[in-house]
């Protein structure tokens, strides 16, 4: 059994070759976008004509990236992915598509259109996911605008307006009202730390007056902001009413939360999708690996032998072998724990601590865009009930149908999973119908996904928990390869669930190969 | 001289046929879509065949929307347009048009294609303008999200971190974080009007310390909010510095304002923009419109003889005559006073009181998207120079140039309508360099326009300016007709500067004629 290569050694690796600066270098080649400092994409060295091997275990975004980018380089790439497509949890659903969730699998019915697709793993791409969009703009993919939070969208809870759906926008502006008191109080009453000068105070008190649109003196009484009740363009506006802090208060606290904050973090504006759907990123790298992917191949065993490693598949019922110089592989760590590997124990051990979410996805095509006439064009309604999101498609804007996102639990604790399909989409029914009314008449083709269940997969992004000393140990030991054997994928990465994440694990681990391909060689 | 129809004559005609929710009614007919309550098209009686002759002064959006509901329901209608173009402040640039600005006249220099144009006139359609959608919807035209708030877009303000601009969402983070201290405090310390329960308080300390990503002591320290200074994604993020309160509270207060309040009011997101250019609206009417719209025709004198009104213009040299049943005018009313009519005084005095707005423009063709190596897609970056703000375009993105909005004074006191074309394109230019140190270089292709010298319009959106009881008298005078002339545009609303508004006050205008006609056939 080989020894990993330690952490220590690796920087000495760099040492010699130039720093780490040369390797997790710049992006380059991007066509005549300047490069970005934040893209990870490493500088490989070319091979000019030398023979490497690699093999690559699973066809998700990370082992795509690294056959590209290896390929790009001049090594001799194979990618083994056990499932009927690549992708891993970057998936669009389209008519005719196979849901491949055990015990639970379905085509897809949606019709045959364009517009009439669901993304049911990645669904969003932050703006400051460079690397992303950087491969999006490489490899020609069309981006659009994924719009997340939309004021006109809806918050539901049975506590809150006897359980009738409100506005977004009425809520956050009334909260704002009161909050806005609450500073004027607290800025008025309250002994601050630093003292301010009289045109700082007031100009504070005018930041916060505009904040809750509040009367000079500091009160709320309502707004125009939440839009009129009737009237504002030929006639005058007519305010709606002010709703009472108490009547809010109603609401459960991660409600209120998401109406004052969706606006902020990773998922904050400005958010794109591939325009047709995100699988469009996956096909376009896809497209660039003609001939080096072997579909329905489940690699049976990993064995590092120092100075190379070999593979072991079963294909159409058949066992193959292959010899490579590295393997990179984002087979989910729980799912390799099983396959035969002659890994060493301190690394079997980390493998067995990333435990996987168990997020459920569900949508619906929906016979007409109701949505739209009731103003709301994208972005989510909220609720406390078990589908927690409802997600309105931008795209297909004024067409005749759409597809919704009808239930997103991230949680895990809903219960969905352990539905079948049927039930789930009576749950769905059930609970959208009290956000909108004519939700089971406008609802078909209902689809769901519970991604702890999916084929070759069994579980949602990796979950390391709390990073105690023992867990950033185990990390550490994960992210550094064993022997020629490198694992890939948000798995080995500090923010799970995003393609970001997998794109930069895999960009990391192959700038660490490139230093020992870089050293062997002598440059 | 004939006489208004009187507000009580109108109310009269209404009541004897059937009460305006008969009139100001459904959308209807827009495909599959349920009608939308707040669409105001009038359901016009249709003539079948009774000739009816309409003359319609002016081919802005107003106009249009007449002479296209009007020839639905079998009315004759004549537009006459005094500029080469329809549409009025509804103006798209692209390569090789005329910008008619007196003294200014420019021809745009754009690189000729689709994604390189400026909206110099209208450029943002809010979700709760029915009216505007649902043409769109009808008339063929393709919508795309218009971004307006981006957290990652910049402000910039010399007394602010000096002079060098600053993220958004780095300024909101860090006030908001400051904010949530102070409503702490303020529902600590201060006597509140409402009690709270102790559940109703611990939730609202919970949404307070979420608001402000406070401690749980009501504290700020800073938040990765905004993102982090690096990693986040191989290696754990590193929250940046937080900002002190007393260093955000250097910049203007507008700007403050517009850090947390771009996202409120009629501004407020979804906002739209057709695919590919604003006056993709106008082409959708005017497609209607074929052989209905005379260009270069300028209105030299309108008659109402009480049974009918005749109409005198100018084209090629000659002048010409019409007569008409009625006539819809959305001549701005400050240029219609020089053109001589027999309208009554009390007529004549109102058209005197609505003034214009002197909003100015301009942009650049960018050479390169700069700004997407920033991580900005779409929205506005805000400064207290004169420029005021600047427009990311996201349509054309990854692509290799933009156009990009390169001032925006809608205040008039600027001095930019005081300058030649080139020194505006210096101001621009000097400005926009403090906030992007590239711009000069990229900034291609100019274009300027100052909407107060504007060819046939001479003023930006009607200004009725605080509605006292005078202005009110005034704008009732003008929303009436005299005799058989009706004034239209966002000259005759309440919220001027929007197509909606306009559209809103041509419906109102038809259906207040359409009650006349139904009343004269006894209908």
């Amino acid at each position: 059994m080989s020894k990993p290569v330690s952490r220590r050694e690796f920087l000495n690796l760099i040492a010699a070759t130039g720093g780490v600066a040369t390797v997790l270098g710049i992006g380059g080649a991007l066509g005549l976008i300047p490069a970005s400092t934040s893209a990870s994409v490493p500088n490989l060295m070319a091979l000019n004509g030398q023979r490497k091997r690699v093999v690559i275990l699973g066809g998700g975004i990370s082992g795509l990236t690294t056959a590209y980018e290896l390929g790009k380089a001049g090594y001799d790439c194979t990618v083994l992915e056990a499932s009927h497509r690549c992708g891993g949890r970057v998936m669009t659903l389209r008519h005719g598509d196979l849901i491949d969730e055990i015990g639970n699998p379905q085509i897809c019915q949606f019709d045959d259109e364009p517009h009439l697709y669901f993304n049911c793993g990645a669904a969003r791409i932050p703006s400051s996911h460079r690397n992303v969009l950087n491969y999006c703009k490489e490899l020609g993919v069309e981006l659009e605008m994924f719009i997340n939070e939309n004021k006109h969208a809806l918050v539901h809870d049975p506590e809150l307006n006897g359980g009738k759906p409100m506005r977004n926008i009425d809520i956050s502006t009334n909260l704002k009202g009161f909050m806005g008191e609450l500073m004027f109080k607290g800025f008025s009453n309250a002994e601050l730390d630093q003292p301010f000068s009289d045109a700082e105070a007031e100009k504070l008190l005018a930041v916060i007056r505009q904040f809750g649109d509040l009367n000079a003196d500091g009160r709320y009484a309502g707004s125009s902001r939440n839009g009129y009740a009737e009237g504002g363009f030929i006639s005058d506006g007519v305010q709606r009413e002010m709703i009472n802090i108490r009547d809010l208060l109603k609401a459960d606290t991660g409600l209120l939360r998401s109406v004052l904050l969706e606006n902020e973090g990773e998922t904050a504006p400005m958010l794109m999708q591939p325009t047709g759907g995100m699988d469009n990123i996956i096909k376009g790298f896809t497209r660039q690996l003609d001939g080096k992917i072997e579909y329905h191949a489940m690699v049976a065993g990993v064995y590092d032998h120092g100075n190379m490693v070999h593979v072991l598949y079963d294909k159409d019922g058949e066992r193959h072998r292959l010899e490579a110089d590295y393997v990179f592989n984002c087979i989910p760590a729980h799912l390799m724990v099983g396959i035969d590997a002659n890994f060493p124990e301190e690394y079997r051990t980390a493998m067995k601590q990333i435990r996987r979410g168990e997020a459920f996805k569900g949508a619906f095509q929906m016979k007409q865009r109701f949505w739209e006439d009731e103003e709301i064009y994208g972005g989510i309604t909220w609720t406390n009930q078990p589908i927690r999101q409802i997600w309105y498609p931008f795209h297909g804007l004024l067409k005749q149908k759409g597809v919704m996102l009808a239930a997103y639990d991230y949680g895990g604790g809903s219960g969905f999973m352990r539905m079948t399909h049927e039930e789930r989409i009576e749950a769905m029914l059930t609970q959208g119908e009290k956000i909108h009314p004519q939700y089971r008449e406008m609802a078909e083709h209902g689809v769901t996904i519970a991604w702890h269940r999916m084929n070759h997969m069994l579980g949602c992004s990796a979950r390391w928990g709390a990073m105690t000393a023992e867990n950033e140990a185990h990390y550490n030991t994960l992210q550094q390869p064993s022997g020629r054997h490198y694992f890939i994928g948000d798995q080995i990465s500090r923010k799970a669930a995003w393609m970001e994440s997998a794109i930069q694990s895999a960009h990391w681990a192959m700038a660490h190969m490139d230093q020992r391909v870089r050293a062997e060689a002598g440059v």
